[in-house]
């Protein structure tokens, strides 16, 4: 587990926790690296999100990425934007790099000030601790209520070059498509053109980070960057380049597999449950029922006892909104039919055990159309609650 | 608090619940009572609910409602349907009145069938039983996770005669406009025109019990019905009698008092919280707005802890999809100011005082129109995931 080339990182304890965990990082490429983002839909967006959107719209390179938790400058009005902003040029500054080819994300609390002091003596510190060692810091030094970092990475080879894919990520409540509190971010030292490369996270996005849902609750920081700098010495990658498909495989692999480790560690939470709905009128239907199922109370703290609770289901898809035809609704968990055209298929008891489990599916057949939708997501506990509290 | 002249009511422990509390009802009316109901409109409708909605179309008077609680039979296909079938006929045959006279209603489980045994012999029982005095065992009998039994009962003059309302309902969870896992069920002695009395019925839900929100799930089997059987000897009310608009307030503060009831007895809460939108863009703008913060898991576990949690209401307003200028909305918790102009107003102090109480109005102005809308709520506890576990 290791960051590409040329790519350095650091984690550090700023101050601004105040149990004295790590919750400022740098990532930083000693190239200029070409930029992708994708963030919060959110009209309440932080202010580091729209400092940060405002840089990636320039389409220039990118050689940095300043982060802190424990506070997220959300709803802190012309103030945190200027503490965004400072942020940016402070980052600069260290690391005598142009304020244009910084980005910056927070994550924390809504609506408390910056600890400026922290903030800034903080990025001193950053600029001067990034090395090639510095990823596994770095993810811890993003985490809020996550209980371990998220990092993977996975190597692959272009133009006979070896390219490597380094991701890391938080996020563990307040999580609910699009997006959530979660931060992700993937490095990787091939090259690639911008626009291919902001097609590519943007399409990786919505089969991933879009399809995971915690607790229902869509964030105001969420951001998904990708920096590739090139130091692999490949060929600039794009479309038409004829290992696209291979790259573009990996990196939609990675952020897959990142926003699984995001639904793992949901907070409270110690199961992984797939919503797969088949057989829908559209797939907007599909996507309907799918995320009303994750959503509801009932089924989701249901899921925390013992019982299978498929009348629950079969409650949310008669209000979901999408067509539904009582007399033809199966809904299996796993290999186990919970209910055949409507009505009870098996005993609790072969159901409980499939309950019981830490991976499960629940596979929903409308039985109306050819619409099918995923989604991930995990049971509310009694945990959950105390730690929202 | 009694019943309205000529209705009788029992309630019995007919057995369908495991620990032998009472779990059937009869509501009687000696004379032929005008009937309005108000039924889910979610598309999984439960076979009673598909009955007693068949039975109130031909607009004809009623005598009697027969309820179960301990088992909704939703979700119990044709089987289910004929079961409520020969609920109905059974206790028309006991009561001896015609079958086209009586409705039923059924909560509890959804997808288990019913206990035809007991439920048969119950309702001899409760044929047998019913009387003047057999309101408050009728309350107790459609009870499921309810702490106390819900009734209410109002007097007013119409013609110079005495006329009494007296509400029952049930509800403790599944509750999200429009209705929930509730019942509710309106008697009165005033003689009134069947259609006047489905419309009244109609606009008071839209004002009463679709405006509560527990926990975002709307059931199968809500339904709230009303009779009214003339007793009183008042010339039958319509909209064109003088004294209408006086009996029309009645009915809607006795369906208003009845859902406040409801929310009051939420699973696992303490709080009753009223959220109030103001500004809005449109009346529409202030319901999704109200809507969506009342649905929230992250501000209603937060309200059951002791902060104000007022930067996850305005991450709610985000993504609620009405039209919202982040620097123009305020919000307030009961009188003290939390946001203003989209930043933080108020110490954390003040506001937590407001949280700590048992009932609290978060008012909302997002400063755009004049739209505005009230829903009424509840906090999420872990009290609530073990009840649904």
């Amino acid at each position: 587990m290791h960051l590409p080339l040329k790519f350095k990182a650091a984690g550090i304890a700023a101050g601004i926790k105040k149990n004295g965990r790590k919750d400022m990082a740098m990532l930083v490429s000693e190239v200029p690296a070409s930029a992708a983002a994708v963030f919060t839909v959110n009209k309440m967006k932080a202010a580091p999100v729209i400092v940060s959107r405002r840089q990636c719209r320039s389409g220039g390179k990118m050689k940095a990425v300043v982060v802190n938790s424990g506070n997220a400058n959300a709803c802190t009005g012309a103030a945190g934007l200027k503490d965004a902003e400072s942020m940016v040029e402070k980052a600069a500054a260290s690391l005598g790099v142009p304020p244009a080819e910084v980005l910056v994300c927070s994550t924390g609390s809504i609506g408390v000030p910056l600890p400026m002091d922290c903030i800034m003596s903080g990025i001193e510190r950053l600029a001067d601790s990034c090395s090639e060692n510095g990823l596994m810091s770095a993810a811890e030094a993003v985490m809020t209520t996550d209980t371990h970092p998220k990092v993977l990475a996975k190597q692959l080879e272009i133009d006979g070059k070896q390219i490597t894919l380094t991701g890391l990520a938080k996020g563990a409540g307040m999580i609910e498509p699009h997006m959530a509190t979660m931060l992700a971010f993937i490095l990787t030292d091939a090259g690639c053109n911008t626009s291919a490369l902001q097609s590519l996270l943007e399409e990786g996005v919505n089969q991933s980070f879009n399809r995971i849902s915690i607790d229902g609750d869509q964030s105001t920081n969420d951001t998904v960057m990708m920096l590739a700098n090139g130091a692999a010495g490949n060929e600039a990658l794009d479309e038409r380049h004829p290992q696209w498909s291979v790259f573009a495989a990996a990196v939609r692999e990675l952020m897959f597999a990142l926003a699984m480790m995001i639904v793992q560690d949901g907070e409270g939470a110690k199961k992984c449950i797939t919503v797969a709905v088949r057989g829908a009128a559209s797939v907007s239907d599909a996507e309907k029922a799918a995320r009303a199922v994750a959503r509801s109370f009932l089924v989701k703290t249901g899921w925390s006892g013992p019982s299978s609770q498929w009348g629950r289901i079969m409650d949310v898809l008669g209000y979901c909104g999408a067509a539904v035809d009582p007399d033809r609704v199966s809904v299996a968990y796993d290999d186990v039919m919970a209910v055949e055209k409507g009505t009870v298929a098996a005993g609790e008891a072969a159901l409980r055990d499939v309950v019981g489990k830490s991976e499960f599916t629940v596979t929903i057949d409308l039985h109306i159309g050819s619409g099918h939708y995923e989604i991930y997501t995990c049971e509310i506990t009694e945990e959950y609650v105390r730690i929202n509290q």
